[in-house]
């Protein structure tokens, strides 16, 4: 009989056993010794059997006191298997529906793209070759401040698009959402007023409720925020800070124009604010934007960037470039509320970036979007969801619905159906968007979700109020 | 011609035009077309020298408007590459200087073991099996609770500590501090207080210091909280909250008895107190010591836990497991301040966890442990560094100065030799531990290390206060 087999034949027989409650939950298994004379076989055939049933969760081991029969699972709750209809139609609805395990027909309300779209063999190659690194890379903490070099190639690519931040300026994060955070923390104090675009991404509004401040919508045109309207709420509510996305904005997919960018620091430095901009879909751009950091020069702007919707989302990497004087607090702070930062994750960001690949990949996805994007407006338009805009770049179509239907109605509808869709108002702090919804052309592809879609959107007309 | 030489010869010209100043920063690069046809080689041949180029930061790309010569690399700040020796012996002292990326001699002061007793070999494999894995692991966001099969073992694994949580109150996190940082965001509000060890671990501080909160250290025993004192606290001002680490105390190693675990929960119950238990050393324990979540069936405790001590630092990946009512809610607060987790990183240890190996691995490391913390211990009194308990497992000596050496200045004398020491204030609330220091003794291999330590000490020796 091989080892193989005879490591098995142990295996299931302490299965038998368990099945048999002839040994119960909790009960200690024969010491290695006994067990490995009774089925005549070697002590390393038993330990070897026994490690592999730990390994699976059959059996437990506590140091020094032998293996015994682990307990039955306790029970998952309900709102870890199932989509939640009942959940308010909160800033944080979408994410939770989008990211949630359960096997949905589509996410058209999701922020990313398709898990197929992603540059699947440039990662597989790049884990590849660091499954081949140096010890001290697969095993330590991150330096304080995030790799080297990979701080040293995000200050050229930054420079790409006017911003100049030499690698002391930039500080890696494990995602552009934590990096906005850590800029909170630093910048406000609880009560604080912050302004944001209305309608802006719906994290923002989740982010800025867990720092506890006064959140202030202002208005975004196609050129970026209402002047007159961000001027006159500067001057009412004193904000310290305002939150944006300049090239290709979400959800509108709007795009500031450099005469707005000028006037909009101009107001800043009258209010004495600071502004992050948050530049996730640089690399979607098509014609590159006026950047608010590049006419600032790093002085009351402070960029974040990273590399979930290009690269993997499943890789953590963000980065912050911030104005020289506030790294070292800012490094402190990550520190203090994270350790170190994902040393892995950024190697194999780094890989990626530097492997060749990575510019044609995203070239490849330029043309996709811009192939779907006009098709899927088609779409929508013929069913009555008329686009606010027509998108240079990115991923997003923000639409307006029929007249009188309300889009969390239609999006509850829609995930009773397994379609996860993103309404209006979770992105908008004055709940005026109620008649919009912020559609992902790359998660459009199946004809079901049109129908979902087509069905929702029909339900809720018959049931909007007259 | 071999193709690859010709992209080479491609390249190796570019280099030279700009290394000569023919091309300088910003300059525009000649079109493929051209290129390709004055060097007498394809475009395709051009258009991957370039590609190459781009990779290594040597030039740039703008969507739609060709290639360009890449600006010098903005200059690093010192700050980037020094050992601040001038920077306060606060509780980020430790920490900053450990991380840093410069090579220093050696870290005694660090809360981490040496990279080359790490589990290389399974890291490396489990790498190269993810490298196979489903697309949507490689590219797609974690689900909101981090995956399914990692937190079922660690509901089965917790109950060998007899912690009792089933996979759904259990959340994924990037690592233990992210842990505890959202617990705290969760339960306290700036101005409340929170109860700490004095000594407890140094990063407490810090982070309780992000979340604007007053700390009252109350001193740890060789059994726990000094109980008294810890009921004196809790009238007086009245916490919202107590972190601790119950089976190996850092920095102490402590270790809390089953007695003083009862009474402390009774003291909690009386004081309406949470308490967030930090068991990150739990796989170095020899011996089980009591958890207070075990006694208290996570009602009013909340375990934190991760694999950044015996896995991989680098992997970051951590957990909490909190009481059923509260995972909502912190779900949440995860996704707005970090939207998904590290799925990558899940997987990876949920890999390294099911491998067969990590109980091995972690056997051997307690071996290791146990055989050098005497040789340490012994070294270490002979130089007249008393330790004041002799621990029964992990990594960590808290040892008492000779007379009247401030370990603040030995620490600052050691660093300018290269070596990083853990002073005891940074430990302490009250800084009344300047005569202490935290050794680990995993880190203290090297003879030089001991020579710098002894000399540092005889140096502050000198200079101590009549």
């Amino acid at each position: 009989m091989q080892p193989g087999t005879r490591i098995e034949k142990v295996m299931a027989s302490i299965r038998q056993r368990i099945a048999a409650r002839n040994l119960v939950p909790g009960a200690r298994l024969p010491s290695v010794r006994a067990l490995a004379k009774a089925m005549q076989v070697s002590t390393s055939t038993v330990v070897e059997a026994y490690d592999r049933l730990v390994a699976d969760g059959t059996i437990g081991s506590r140091p020094g006191s032998g293996f015994f029969v682990a307990g039955p699972l306790a029970p998952l709750s309900l709102a870890d298997i199932e989509p939640r209809l009942d959940r308010a139609v909160d800033p944080l609805w979408v994410s939770r529906q989008a990211l949630d395990e359960a096997s949905v027909l589509a996410k058209p309300g999701c922020g990313w793209l398709p898990a197929s779209w992603m540059p699947e063999e440039a990662l597989r190659r790049a884990m590849r070759g660091l499954a081949r690194a140096d010890t001290a890379l697969l095993t330590d903490y991150a330096s304080p401040m995030g790799l080297l070099q990979l701080r040293q190639l995000l200050s050229r690519r930054l420079a790409e698009h006017g911003v100049q931040a030499g690698a002391g300026q930039i500080m890696l994060t494990d995602s552009g959402t934590q990096a906005i955070d850590l800029l909170c923390r630093f910048l406000l104090q609880p009560g604080d007023a912050v302004i944001v675009d209305d309608p802006c991404y719906f994290n923002f509004h989740a982010l800025l409720r867990a720092h506890r401040v006064r959140v202030i919508g202002v208005p975004y045109t196609p050129t970026g925020p209402d002047l007159p309207l961000f001027e006159q709420a500067s001057k009412e509510h004193q904000p310290r800070l305002y939150i944006t996305n300049s090239a290709i904005h979400n959800p509108t997919s709007a795009r500031l124009s450099a005469v707005t960018a000028h006037r909009l620091l101009m107001l800043a430095e009258q209010a004495g604010l600071t502004i992050i901009e948050d530049d996730i879909f640089a690399d979607f751009e098509t014609q590159a934007a006026p950047r608010l950091a590049a006419f600032d020069g790093l002085n009351r702007v402070v960029q974040i960037g990273s590399f979930s919707k290009t690269l993997s989302a499943s890789v953590r990497c963000g980065f912050i470039a911030a104005p020289l004087a506030w790294v070292e607090a800012l490094t402190d702070l990550k520190i203090a509320t994270a350790f170190g930062g994902a040393h892995f994750s950024a190697a194999l960001v780094l890989s990626l970036l530097t492997d060749g690949s990575y510019r044609k990949h995203v070239e490849a996805l330029r043309l996709r979007l811009a192939a779907v994007m006009p098709q899927a407006a088609a779409r929508l338009k013929s069913i009555g969801c008329v686009p606010w805009i027509e998108p240079q770049a990115g991923m997003f179509l923000w639409c307006r619905l029929p007249d009188g239907v309300d889009a969390g109605d239609v999006a509850r509808r829609a995930l009773a159906q397994q379609v996860v869709l993103a309404p209006g108002n979770v992105f908008s702090s004055s709940q005026n968007a109620s008649s919009f919804m912020r559609f992902n052309v790359s998660q459009m592809g199946s004809p079901q979700t049109m129908t979902v879609l087509e069905d929702a959107l029909r339900e809720a007309a018959d049931h909007r109020l007259p």
